[in-house]
């Protein structure tokens, strides 16, 4: 090894999974959550199931009797959801179990079914476990079905930071059920809207004009179509959410490409969700964050008046906030500067220039986050 | 979502990093250590530097020397070696040090500097933290150079498993130096010698008699070539061993196909590891495990014995085990049993069948391992 010598190693790998829009999927004719993910040729049927408390309180008969009439063994882990368990610790606790099971490295994908919090947990479990193992999602909140579920990001909290500690995991396929909905309190379900919101926003005007019109029918009616007309417009509505997110996500899987549309609400949100601690839900750091750039963009000229009050309307329509006690300037730009880090040194910014269209800044002031605030915090008091 | 609707999600991932074999890099003419991995157009120049204890002892004043004249700014994170210490908690002081340092994502490559041990530890941290950061690797062992640095694994221990938790990490780069040996005990190089015997015995029946031939010398030389015949031999093994390595390991980075000849020596080698605690190294136990599959092999007429006793000769050449007081049948059984669940339900046994051949055995049984165990256990003592 005196003279240098160089050795090049190059491999490709693929990432290839399924989002599944169906239907009962606890109905035990229905065998999608037992046939997927499973290896040709594998007999006993053995499955590890992580399940959000308030599911198994809710569902967890139906899921027994669903694997029961399947003849799969099964062991349960029921975790509490929530933000304050999504933590290192928590992963470390599904390993532990994992290992108690002793589960195949192949052959049995862990099934998690609940919200953003569990299936990002259990994302992080069984990415590291043994290097990775099969893992089958089954989102029960509107935030898992239209987000966290159908990409590739998991991740736990650390410190004070929103998931710093994560990886991308190319699942074994998601299923999604809205009948889980049924169940989901008006809070989460409006916090779920945020992050369809904010996709309305940069990329589906359509999608933003069904939300203004029938917002308040789909919240009554849990998303569940009680009525034709809800019907119809609940399953559009998702429809357009969960397309709209995989053509965003599915080109730059692994954030190879740090200008994300996906990434409007998330360049200050973040860090109000984690300071506020249980106070602010995901949505609503959301709904925060996007009221800010919206103001930015108004207050740049980028966005018409109209087009920006009927932004922060619809935020308001579904009872989200757009500011909060904790954010001021110097949080904002704390907050700014940790995201820069993030994006390679760029703010990269995306905000409106319309209803459905959006751009990046990369120079965003002080000042300006400041009379965007300050802006934001009046039409609130007001 | 009444009606079925599946969403295909397909994409491709890049690995694609260079191992160098170079000389010297702590000299400050030198600029592979601060040059590699920096992004284009970064002005001032911060890393963060995570040293193994020992070389620390050793290195530090170069180290910090080099990156002093380079003008880099650095925080450095001193951890000491040994298997003890590769645990998750580890991972996670990791990540704190990298938050209170305000790494960037991108443009400031962690550089670890040390064992197998460190190494692993510091990509399990950098590949969570983030998502994903990127890492370069310096490797000051053995079985750093020829295995540990080279490939995609990161793994830390977990309860009683060893590297139960991990994930695979392509490096920013790898930097082979093997001047760093210099300075490592005799213990640790018989150690990695188990890694180069093991890559000898599945592929390289040259690299085989050179070990044969020269061994001691290497060792008592360590590897710095202090003589022109040991320089050369010293250098052809260590470029055979890393480039064996990377040729088995390529084509088969993320481990889809579990037929892998490179886990020879790692079917129940791990477990004997973890039970010893830290009376065995990690090398050590691949060299029992070896020593048990050769005799396998050997048992079963698919191994002439006057191989199997080249193999086993070669091993207590470098006065490295072949048995273990804690490996009986039954725990070389719970062992095989475990690494079937890893394997998807097979065996899968890398098994020499002469100097640089192997096959894969899919059918030992509990009686083939209890007289493998207990000829060696006689070989051993007689
Ligand atoms: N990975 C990603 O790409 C991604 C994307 C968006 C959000 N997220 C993450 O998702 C998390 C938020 O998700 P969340 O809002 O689902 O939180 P959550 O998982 O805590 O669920 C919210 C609450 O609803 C309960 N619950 C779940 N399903 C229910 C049901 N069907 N009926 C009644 N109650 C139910 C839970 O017990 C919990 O109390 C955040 O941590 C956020 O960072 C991740
Ligand atoms: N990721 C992989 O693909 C892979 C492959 C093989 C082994 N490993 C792992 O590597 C680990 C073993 O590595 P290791 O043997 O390097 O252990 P180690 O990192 O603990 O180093 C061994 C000892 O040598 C000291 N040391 C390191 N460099 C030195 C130097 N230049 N001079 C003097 N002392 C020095 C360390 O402080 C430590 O005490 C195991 O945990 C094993 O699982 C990983």
């Amino acid at each position: 090894m005196r003279s240098t010598k160089t050795y090049h190693v190059r491999a490709q790998l693929q990432a290839d999974y399924e989002v599944v829009c169906t239907d009962n999927i606890l109905d035990p004719a229905s065998d999608e959550l037992v046939g997927r993910g499973r290896q040709p040729g594998t007999h006993a049927q053995r499955r590890f199931i992580v399940l959000d408390q308030a599911v198994d309180a809710i569902y967890g008969n139906s899921i027994r009797a669903y694997f029961e009439h399947h003849r799969v063994e099964c062991r349960y882990l029921v975790l509490p959801g929530g933000e304050q368990r999504k933590v290192m610790d928590s992963v470390v606790a599904v390993a532990a179990a994992l290992d108690s099971f002793g589960i195949d490295r192949r052959r049995e994908p862990v099934i998690s079914i609940g919200g953003g919090v569990l299936l990002d947990l259990v994302g992080v479990a069984t990415t590291l476990y043994r290097r990775g193992i099969p893992h089958l999602r089954v989102p029960t909140t509107l935030i898992g079905l239209v987000d966290a579920a159908i990409g590739v990001k998991t991740g736990v909290n650390h410190g004070c930071h929103k998931n710093r500690l994560g990886t991308f995991q190319s699942p074994t396929a998601v299923l999604l059920d809205r009948r889980f909905l049924a169940s989901l309190d008006e809070r989460h379900l409006r916090n779920g809207a945020a992050e369809m919101i904010k996709l309305a926003i940069v990329r589906d005007e359509r999608l933003f004009e069904l939300l203004e019109e029938d917002g308040d029918r789909l919240v009554e009616e849990r998303f569940q179509g009680r009525s034709p007309a809800g019907e119809r417009v609940a399953s559009e509505v998702l429809h357009r959410s969960v397309r709209g997110m995989l053509a965003e996500l599915e080109p730059n899987l692994w954030e190879r490409e740090l200008d994300r549309l996906v990434d409007f609400g998330h360049s200050v949100g973040p860090a109000i969700e984690m300071l506020a601690g249980g106070d602010l839900l995901h949505g609503e750091s959301v709904a925060i964050d996007m009221a800010v750039f919206t103001t930015v963009a108004a207050h740049r000229g980028l966005l018409d008046d109209k087009a920006a009050r009927r932004i922060i309307e619809l935020l308001h329509r579904f009872a989200l906030p757009t500011d909060h006690a904790l954010l001021d300037e110097e949080v904002a730009g704390r907050a700014l500067a940790d995201t820069v880090r993030h994006r390679d040194g760029r703010q990269r910014l995306p905000v409106p220039t319309g209803i459905g269209k959006a751009v990046f800044l990369n120079d965003v002031t002080q000042d300006e986050l400041r009379s965007a605030l300050r802006h934001n915090r009046a039409e609130a008091i007001s």
